[in-house]
């Protein structure tokens, strides 16, 4: 990531840390558990985009604080289920062995239910801690349940299941929209109501999480096959080892590589059409435009 | 049920059932499988509690309704998640196969996650529809997220897993406290909540709750041994099949009669320590006390 994000990337760290400052001592078990999908490292993607909209506005990111820590809370378990041996199966996560394979299934199964409903916890705690009013907390709770539940990520995640056997762009676009797409819209949109901007603009926020929900996911399937597997820390090719449905199955990678640079350039021209400033979430897409993992 | 009960718990059936009627063509599936569990007609013991609070005060119950649906929808995600195949491995649940043997593991864990976020979903919604205020809103979903994760109902499941060797009284009760009593005694506070009652009278609710965890769940584990398989509909004996940890296991079947005798006694004097009519609670309590099933 940019070292221009660091002091934010920092605050996320040591906020989600704190989650387990408490642990009841017969209870170190679960707080284990989750805490080692939790704190394994991932790129804090999207806890970073509502610090980074209000930071577009010149206003102080550290009341989006929480919010963005249950936006890893909430993708951190829908990973750990997703892992799962009755899911895909997958033995290791950003370099390092998946959570059933250290806990065991059940465990892993209890984490990813605590991390989900530790999320809705952290919602209301920001609201406790006087970063926002009980209405936008109210919000947040419908925003994220919305978007992670069964017509948002959950149901992304049933359509991916039955998804193998099919190759349409329409199937593909829609199980997008709802696996990955939801949250990330959820995440704009979050940093767009902590600004107060006009309803219009809350709109043109919502525009923009769908655009980069697209250009995060084609290029995500694009370096399942190109990736370096070392710095990715999973296997290579293990969409295709599922039968999964990736815009490089129904496409070709040629043609998703240029499916990619034209999003890229649509999502440009979405943020410029937003009257903020720009830098900030520039320098996240045009990183992430050039990441390798 | 006590047919007094009736207009209550066909409002609930009535509002479980319309969760499903706006279901997207293509997500069907999830919606499917999650309402086979939820509409199993389970006693709604969880989903009547606030009610019959509110009914003690002479107010109208029907402003619980939204929190009784989301109790509902916590406990029946938490039982699809214990009875797959890494828990507790039931086939069995209200004389129906479980979820998993229906639909899969991969569909019954996503039903079962789907549950769970539309718990928070249901709880903003009663507020959109002015049966409460923001404010109480919020505290219900810090109440929920509290009493159902890692220190609540996962942290008592996380124990169960890890009780079976041991055989002591004080992990016993510090399980069940977790694992059932949390959620039940969250919904004998919203009751509180929502007739606005003083600080004092809320804390008496909440004991109340507690107890009536403990004297539930002690009738519980009696049942599973001495229970009618016809009429619980699932085998009796699964808590020896899986050397569970109950009061029967830990004290033998007589003592945990005569305990329960007791815990009766002791529900029914703090229910008279409260000032509201006595009727509807000891109405559920007396019916309970003579269940079978």
């Amino acid at each position: 990531m940019p070292r221009q994000f660091e002091a934010m990337l920092s605050e996320i760290e040591l906020g989600l840390h704190s989650i387990f400052q408490k642990t009841p001592a017969d209870l170190h078990k679960i707080d284990e558990a989750m805490a080692y999908s939790l704190l394994s490292g991932g790129k804090r993607l999207r806890a970073l985009i509502p610090l980074l909209v209000l930071d577009s506005y010149g206003l102080d990111w550290h009341q989006a604080l929480y919010p963005a820590y249950a936006l890893e809370c909430i993708h951190t378990y829908s990973l750990i289920h997703d892992d799962l041996p009755c899911m895909d199966n997958d033995e290791l996560r950003r370099g390092k062995p998946t959570n059933h394979i250290v806990f065991g299934e059940a465990l892993a199964l209890l984490a990813g239910d605590g991390l989900l409903t530790e999320a809705f916890h952290l919602l209301s705690l920001g609201s406790e801690k006087n970063d926002y009013d009980v209405s936008a907390a109210l919000q947040f709770v419908r925003l994220f349940s919305a978007s992670a539940g069964r017509y948002g990520m959950i149901g992304g995640q049933v359509l991916d299941i039955h998804s193998s056997a099919k190759k349409q762009e329409t199937d593909l676009s829609r199980m997008h929209e709802l696996k990955t797409g939801a949250l990330l819209k959820v995440a704009f949109q979050i940093g767009a109501i902590l600004a107060k901007t006009t309803a219009e603009e809350e709109r043109q926020w919502q525009d923009l999480g769908i655009r980069f929900g697209i250009f995060f996911q084609i290029q995500d399937d694009i370096l399942d096959v190109t990736g370096d597997e070392s710095l990715l820390g999973k296997p290579i090719g293990s969409d295709i080892k599922n039968n999964k449905l990736t815009y490089v199955s129904c496409f070709g990678l040629e043609h998703a590589k240029s499916l990619l640079e034209n999003e890229y350039n649509k999502l440009l021209l979405q943020l410029q059409a937003i009257p903020v400033r720009q830098e900030p979430l520039l320098l996240l897409f045009s990183w992430l435009n050039q990441r390798q993992t």
